[in-house]
């Protein structure tokens, strides 16, 4: 899709010269995320600098029937911010301010292109916490945590994104401007369009201010890396722990695998990992009374110890935590470094984790494929990553596919889904006929309609090709 | 709008004879609930066994375009279940099945007509927690719930009924069936139509089946009642509470009438109130460690020490708890018994409460009516009852609706909203233009329109007259 000069001249005059571009490399910069190797570049990549130019640039597309997808950090896993129509890539790194921090309510107001870490810090500074924290949190926006419903370590107790968002200023496709709901924390006013925003993946409207519910900030916590020897036991142990009454602020599970590259691929992380040992959970309680935390850590202590462990560490220091969730969030880099890989994002019921772990290995010796799984176990939410290692182009294409549709099979006999938090995006659409039917994806589908009519705001997204 | 014999006889093959009903005293029992003293009897009840038969009634629904009222507990407060159009009342009152306490998962799936209060004592036996707990708990359908997104008093810590709901079995107003999510803690997968649902007061599908996150259930409990000297002063304690570092339990406030008119219409409870006394907080810390209970009511006590208070109330014993509770959730039933009332349910970002207050009283004071309000004030959710008293019936229907419409211009501007957990329904539908704009109430309109084109699914609600 070719852009004519006359759509070219009028982007320009509303963003200005400076903030527009058909620069190749810039094109190619803004046509990849982190999801596998994808390479979609727009045509031309706009960078406006509030909603009223967002609005502007939506009717100028639906004028010109012209493909537009809002980018964010580029850090996404299921290609959302992929232009994969080319067309216009609306990047939102300008709206980058955090407006207000609202002390008295416990609320903040940010841009959608504020680095959610970036954010996490700059309440803490006023005692106050954003509990919510991906992976890659040091380098995505905000916004697209927003997109994408992001989850993250912290979710298994402070919930994920949605749980925080009070209220969104949106874009809508049509160049119109609303605030979905209000600045409050209940609210039975209508039909809930915040929710229905949030996890949307730019596809319903751009989002250009965003209303954050924020906790007071807890004092302490104390971290815990628990050796399992079989790797079904460390996912039967997850649903132990929250039997006993507790709670955790993390509870993260990493196969041998995932342990093993990541230590060679991060220096300086002082881990042993015995030979025997399959797999690990990494388990974080936390609190303001340091002498509860320290029971909470026992009564877990005395549940794992019902499973055949290797020694518990403690991480006494903030070094040794720091070094520990350094190792937890490298994961994923890791694996990339070390082969070229599809990760999928199933999420279960956490007690049918070991069935679902089960499952993935047989499907993965079926169909000739390794598999690297970790993840958010107390959420249930196990990222498994196909490994392509010596696999042939061929393999890769055609029979790993299908394994992936079983994978997803199972996960929904198990009562759970296809995304836990990495959205549907580009490359999981094709299998969403396993959760949902052709009546559901239809609705799903007529709504996008009310939304934007003319197809325009990221197109090719979350909905299979035959639908 | 009268029913034909023949639709009358579809109905009754669908329901069976035992399960439908024209009789007058039945029809006029099913067509009120608890607002105001209004009602809209429906010109038949059929009270359908499961979601095929329901399916079966939305399809004769449709084909005779007959509106059609889900009704549940007839407990709400904004007449979301009135047959404001007559037509078809369809009372879920037969699905009334706990399915599944999934101790393994901490979840329990349950059918709509299963009371609140049954369903939080049923997994209370099992060690669970089914943390939302509207003052009509006791009487009130889960089902209502999740169509009205009710809060209740311990909102203010464990948040409002759509943080408890991952999934719902829905029929369609087509009469087709969908599950609209996944039994899991987080989902990115599709837009989220379960929290669509959720808040949508029976416009847009009928609930079937309901799956609920629940967590380990609490131990200890500290409940302390603090009679302040001013009620803005309370009013400003609630946000000075959170800003210590405390998340309470519960976090009520309640009018000095509010409390005199409850002792009087309730027996039993021995609350002295002193005269100088305009208001009182109730609040409330849970926890499973009593030493830290106490620590947290002696913080809580430093901060309303800083305003003008009378002697504490610490409730010792679980009599004194459960009288204290009995008087706060007999506030709706007293003021009720003691004049016609109107009673609107704003809400605001919580440090904006002493605002509001003042503002209502004023407002008050200009068209002659006098209020008692009370409510989730930890929540900025204040429950505003207008008092008919010596009110002319002219002054009752042509000036008080000028007064709440001032009321709620001024939550507006307060960054708040027209309901925190009672819904639009009937009786708010003509001030929805104050929250939202045209473009905003049309979208949610044609998103109800792709669910129901035909409008037979509970009409006349939600949407202002003259949209």
């Amino acid at each position: 899709m070719a852009l004519s000069l006359e759509l070219l001249s009028r982007l320009e005059s509303i963003v200005g010269s400076a903030y527009i571009s058909t620069d190749v490399e810039v094109l190619k910069a803004y046509g990849h995320d982190e999801t596998e190797d994808y390479s979609f570049p727009p045509n031309v990549v706009v960078k406006p600098a509030n909603a009223f130019e967002i609005a502007e640039i939506l009717k100028a597309a639906n004028d010109y029937k012209m493909p537009t997808t809002p980018i964010g950090g580029r850090t996404g896993l299921s290609g959302g911010a992929l232009c994969i129509y080319e067309g216009i890539g609306l990047s939102t790194e300008r709206l980058n301010q955090i407006l207000e921090i609202d002390e008295q309510n416990l609320q903040v107001t940010v841009e959608p292109a504020v680095i959610t870490q970036v954010l996490r810090e700059a309440v803490a500074e006023k005692g106050l916490f954003y509990p919510v924290d991906p992976s890659s949190m040091g380098s995505c926006f905000i916004g697209g945590n927003i997109a994408e419903n992001s989850g993250g370590a912290r979710a298994v107790k402070y919930g994920v994104t949605k749980d925080y968002v009070l209220n969104l200023e949106v874009v809508l496709p049509n160049g119109e401007i609303i605030w979905t709901g209000a600045n409050t924390l209940k609210n039975s006013t209508g039909y809930n369009l915040t929710q229905l925003m949030v996890g949307s993946e730019g596809t319903l409207g751009v989002i250009t201010k965003i209303v954050l519910k924020l906790l007071p900030k807890n004092s302490h916590n104390v971290l815990m890396l628990v050796p399992f020897f079989k790797a079904e036991e460390a996912c039967e142990a997850v649903s132990a722990i929250f039997r006993a009454g507790i709670v955790p602020s993390a509870l993260e599970f990493m196969e041998r695998d995932a342990i093993d590259w990541t230590l060679q691929f991060v220096e300086g992380i002082n881990v042993q990992v015995p030979e025997k040992v399959q797999a690990h959970l990494l388990i974080e309680v936390d609190g303001n009374y340091p002498e509860i935390l320290m029971l909470e850590a026992e009564k877990i202590l005395s549940v794992v110890e019902h499973f055949e462990i290797d020694e518990v560490l403690f991480a006494d220091t903030e070094d040794q935590k720091n070094a520990l969730w350094k190792m937890r969030r490298s994961v994923a880099e890791a694996v990339k470094a070390n082969s070229v890989y599809k990760e999928e994002d199933t999420v279960v019921p956490r007690y049918m984790l070991p069935e679902l772990l089960t499952g993935i290995k047989k499907i993965g010796a079926k169909y000739g494929f390794q598999s690297v799984c970790y993840g958010h176990a107390g959420d249930g939410n196990l990222h498994v990553n196909i490994i392509k290692g010596d696999l042939t182009d061929e393999q890769w294409q055609i029979e790993v596919p299908k394994g992936i549709r079983e994978i997803f099979e199972l996960t929904v006999q198990l009562k759970g889904t296809l995304s836990g938090e990495h959205g549907i995006g580009f490359v999981q659409k094709n299998f969403m006929d396993i959760a949902f039917s052709k009546t559901h994806l239809e609705l799903m589908e007529r709504i996008k309609h009310v939304f934007d009519p003319n197809n325009i705001l990221n197109p090719g997204k979350i909905f299979p090709d035959n639908l």
